[in-house]
């Protein structure tokens, strides 16, 4: 009854502050404005919520969704990758969470076709919560409040992970960020942005930067080679794309990442070998475009880039139903 | 600008939700009811919060105090001891942060006199967080909007650890649960709880838990020895109060533990060693009161211990400013 009025509650809240305004116009750029969400099933986001934050999705019950893609740091943990079960540190760069259904597939490599796909990943992934699918769904199972909640939202009786996967993908469906200030700018506010950040805009337009980085997540609309006109020789360990096609073209292509809050999401590149975004921007230029920028145009695309920062999603803070006699323990080891 | 405008939105949620009610009288009961937070300065409070989620403050930039204390899961980890830096597994079994400020000091064995007190501990202990206060304090000082808001908050330039754990107390002292269905028939409502949880209460009081589980934390206000008529046997290496006095006739000495939100805080004991509720209660019979409980005594003594979940702090989930050039990186070894 608590837990049901505090869902309620939640959901109100969660309603009140994710209400969609009337659709503008926007100038015709190769960046579009990130689209205020809308909430189809409030019920099933609250739900996806509770299991993004859901600290018994791993073996240990220690690691949620929300500790490598956490929404208080731009939807990414800012480390150079993420630690995982028994403190294993991953592979790669954890990317962010928002917008993150603006990109064309999940993963550096696209290994996942959408966000749905990839919300199982992470969860039986032995480096990451070590759990097993199985094992999470007997754990939701035993927790009559979850119970409730699925059966409500998907009719079912017995959970499976399609129901999870799917509740935890409605929930970072809505974990848009719009109203940046360039967003103010592409729908006409001409004050949005300083001369300084529009001379960076035509600087990342005109050297090329573009061409990879647009739509409406300033990226994730393609694969690309790291190093298309210069090996890139800090990681040459990491294949990308390859590992899911095996295809000896895909080697080093990765999804080109989302540039949207992108002062909020260093280290930077798949391999997180830098912390400085202009830094970042110079090697772009430099193995990607085959250009060395000057001082003044690092800094100005950098003062463009940081107009990409949108309005961080409210979230209030879910509180999870207890386990219960039936409920399999954590398991630290 | 943005995130400016960020803070006051969350500080306006969190005045709207947090708004005082008149005070009521209750019953003469041994048991008090928990008050409505008050909230004398919402912008300490505030920070608070970040400061209370912020992972920056742990050597990894992977911990934070809500990593152990978690809000979501009634203001604990819900595991048999924390799991610190580099996965060390903690010696005792993490108390809820909820209702804290009505203990009579801090930590099981008490060795902070206060929240304030406590707050520093975790940041600097090498099994926790494993950073130090200096590093802490370099890591904020290297962010600008944690330094406006300390300087508009303390008036200091130059932020202390001092700072630092005020500001985590105030936030703290926010986190109570008013509004149990107890406290709802302290304060006269008679269908409040049933007429098992009111026998449960009759027996909570008869048997003698009362005499330690008392307050308005239901516990909280004194050091007990676990073991009071029958020696404990399960462990006998976590020593208690006797750590901070020194005086043999405080070992195994432990702050008793409130339990107020009890059914969320599983598992039980300093040494967790149950996560049966039933269990904890006929263990507290028989080691500390020498009685054998029926089953039916002690299935009402835990119905009326379920009456004491009280609504769950209203958290929006903060957003954190990113680090600069300056901000030393994680190490997560």
């Amino acid at each position: 009854m608590k837990f049901i009025k505090s869902f309620a509650f939640a959901v109100l809240v969660f309603g009140i502050i994710s209400c969609s305004k009337p659709e503008k116009t926007s100038r015709d750029e190769p960046i579009k404005p990130v689209p205020i969400s809308k909430i189809d099933n409030a019920q099933k986001v609250e739900l996806g919520k509770m299991l993004f934050f859901e600290p018994r999705l791993s073996k240990s019950g220690f690691i949620s969704c929300n500790s490598c893609h956490n929404l208080s740091t731009g939807g990414a943990d800012n480390l150079p990758s993420s630690i995982g079960h028994g403190w294993q540190l991953g592979p790669i760069n954890s990317p962010t969470v928002l917008n993150a259904k603006f990109n064309l597939a999940q993963f550096w490599d696209g290994r996942a076709k959408d966000l749905q796909d990839q919300a199982g990943g992470p969860i039986a992934n032995p480096g990451e919560m070590a759990s097993t699918h199985t094992l999470a769904i007997e754990i939701l199972q035993s927790i009559p409040q979850y119970v409730d909640l699925f059966k409500s939202i998907y009719s079912v009786d017995k959970i499976t992970i399609e129901e999870v996967t799917d509740a935890i993908a409605a929930f970072e469906e809505t974990l848009t960020t719009p109203n940046s200030r360039f967003d103010q700018w592409l729908f006409g506010d001409e004050n949005a942005i300083t001369d300084v950040e529009k001379a960076g805009y035509a600087l990342f337009k005109e050297k090329g930067c573009v061409a990879c980085h647009n739509g409406v997540g300033v990226g994730g609309t393609s694969y690309q080679k790291f190093g298309v006109v210069k090996a890139y020789e800090k990681d040459t360990e990491t294949l990308g794309r390859f590992d899911v096609t095996k295809n000896e073209q895909d080697k080093y292509f990765f999804k080109v990442p989302l540039l949207r809050n992108i002062e909020l999401t260093a280290p930077y590149f798949h391999d997180a070998s830098t912390v400085d975004l202009v830094e970042a921007v110079q090697v772009m230029a430099e193995y990607q475009l085959g250009q060395q920028l000057t001082q003044d145009e690092q800094n100005k695309i950098v003062a463009f880039l940081k107009t990409l920062t949108g309005d961080q999603p409210v979230i209030t803070y879910p509180i999870l139903p207890p386990s219960t006699a039936k409920t399999p323990p954590p398991d630290r080891n």
